[in-house]
């Protein structure tokens, strides 16, 4: 069965995301709508960048993206298909893809061209649902737009490498829901400069000297309970999706606080790697 | 596949909507259960109203939509299944589906009189399942209730047209997700009062005398990216749904500020259109 | 079909969820998968246990849910994978399952050793995921796991009952979506002490000296609308879970206050009950 991912800044509460659904259904009987997130926040293209990058490799080849993120087709704002490692990517042309394209190159590319007269203020709804079943249904990206070269992309997300290679410049991408600050150095960036090196991570006030493989690593469970200083333990770890980041041991950012409020840091807050 | 909706004030963290899930599936296997709303405001019914008017209609017809909002049976607040536009709706008799109704005639409403001697204090799960199951499997109306002519309706929820026929005064319906400000006035009540007359939106201190068709109308992209006055740029369009908004281009509530904030608008805050 | 439930803490934002979902699909066409919540406060492993045992009992027997909450591997901190109620759990043994486990013996609990040399920070991606597949294509517990005689189990979940059988000390187990404030004293419990002696129930300044069935039960409505007293009404229900349950009729947390904030009652918090 086709499989339709939806990523949106369209909340939990509004009738968007349902009236997508429906008009998926409507489309076609034999489809499978998972919701990745709808709540990214308004128009944030990077946090978009960094969920959508996360979560579509898990699925099944040959599935298909909807992201439904500062949408609105404009002169400088064109509606894309791309075909990117396997799975089927539909959204505007506003770097949303950055962080996967910097990784694996689009097999194709193209812009949409089926508005015609379609004068409409929810594009995701009557453009972007039309092509993913057209998609969903076998067809191919030429008939509903024309091939282009190369995606718009952003620069600044990316960490910045000086010229001696021992320093990476980076900041904070994304705060996750536990509060956790995710930096944009990834594990291969990382690890590339440092050739084993010892390094130090700063990030305002706070300094790492490792970095973990999982959250529990910081903790040493050979001694008893009392003596272990787990709670509010600071460590940073490569997470799952393989970025550097800087955590606080089962935080939570309602009550005892998390990385981000304990180091002060937000997001596009600067973050550096030194090695000796 | 039957497909049934739910739109709830049940929120994101609570059990219920997980419970009303499984509740279905225990019933019935063969159905699609899709969630349109489970954020509404806890009984807020004019919120659900406009929430359940703009999606259920991109379903495919046949849809059948639980409305799980202020749902508790009393000797007034009785519970319903409706047919209208070929589409089911189960909810109670609380003016929820004022919106809907007051454009189209229901075929057909019923009084759910399955509830015997059952003392529930969920009837979302213990009598709208099994009303929407009977309904799915092909059960009709007047098994599981008897028929009654007309719904409750909530006349406040309508815009009030001056007797001269020349001022409109509406207020806030809905805020959406982006803050932006829905007014319950409509285009085809605002382009029948009008007839192409001149006129001035009024909301608090904000003045509008244009209305465009998507956010985007409201932006020169012939000019050079600085010149365009893009950032906060304050608009009215008919939104999506065909109801006039007040917007802020591009608004984030938690960074920036949105047209709810900026204008000062909450809901059911007075909106005017006064034509010349 | 095999249905497979999440239950964690991920929130709604992350791509946590997604990529879990995408992983399950990726495995296996034929299943589905229905959330139940992903806005458990972080690591809140009481939170869980009362959502999770009031969510499971509604969805068919053979289901499995996955409980992503505190499930990083430590010494301490063992993934299970448990066959109760003709249902199964995929979790980790951190007193989740209390609620459930204190009234209803699991048939078969096992300690899963499918780890060998993984290294993972998201067990639940890729530890429960690959347990729930097992499980879902018809797999024994016996094969992923070595079969254990207990459970961690919650003591301090459960109230106290003195000695002179006159007095239950409880507290606060969870406060719902509506601000109402949910008991960790469940209707069996308090009719087997009470044995129908009158009551008060004691939090804070609050007294109740009744428990109604439900909340409408609390207003009289053959007194004119005006006469009832129904706003702010202040009662004590058995909730739809069978917990005693202190409200506020139609409360709205962000509008008119709830039980919670005009009780002045937290998570946690001491609530009595007195027996003549």
């Amino acid at each position: 069965m086709a499989i339709i991912t939806l990523t949106t800044d369209f909340g939990e509460k509004d009738h968007f995301a349902g009236a997508v659904k429906g008009t998926i259904y409507s489309e076609m009987d034999d489809v499978r709508i998972v919701d990745i997130s709808h709540s990214i926040s308004p128009f944030h293209i990077t946090e978009a960048s960094y969920i959508i990058k996360n979560a579509y490799k898990c699925f099944p080849k040959g599935s298909i993206h909807i992201i439904g993120i500062d949408s609105e087709l404009t002169p400088e704002n064109k509606h894309l298909a791309i075909l990117l490692d396997d799975h089927y990517f539909i959204c505007a042309n506003n770097g949303i893809l950055t962080l996967i394209a910097s990784e694996i190159k689009p097999e194709k590319i193209v812009e949409i061209n089926i508005h015609n007269t379609v004068e409409s203020n929810f594009p995701v709804l009557d453009v972007f649902v039309r092509v993913a079943c057209h998609i969903a249904r076998g067809g191919t990206l030429e008939v509903i737009g024309k091939t282009i070269e190369n995606l718009r992309y952003l620069k600044e997300i990316e960490p910045y490498l000086n010229s001696e290679k021992n320093q990476i410049i980076g900041h904070v991408l994304y705060i996750d829901n536990y509060g956790n600050v995710v930096t944009n150095i990834n594990r291969k960036l990382f690890e590339n400069t440092g050739k084993g090196r010892n390094f130090t991570i700063t990030a305002r006030t706070a300094r790492f000297q490792q970095i973990y493989e999982t959250y529990s690593d910081a903790i040493n469970f050979k001694l008893e309970k009392e003596k272990r200083e787990e709670d509010g333990k600071k460590l940073a770890i490569f997470n799952s999706a393989g970025y550097i980041e800087l955590a606080v041991y089962k935080s939570n950012p309602s009550t005892v606080g998390s990385a981000s409020t304990l180091f002060g840091l937000e997001l596009r807050d600067t973050i550096t790697v030194k090695f000796e």
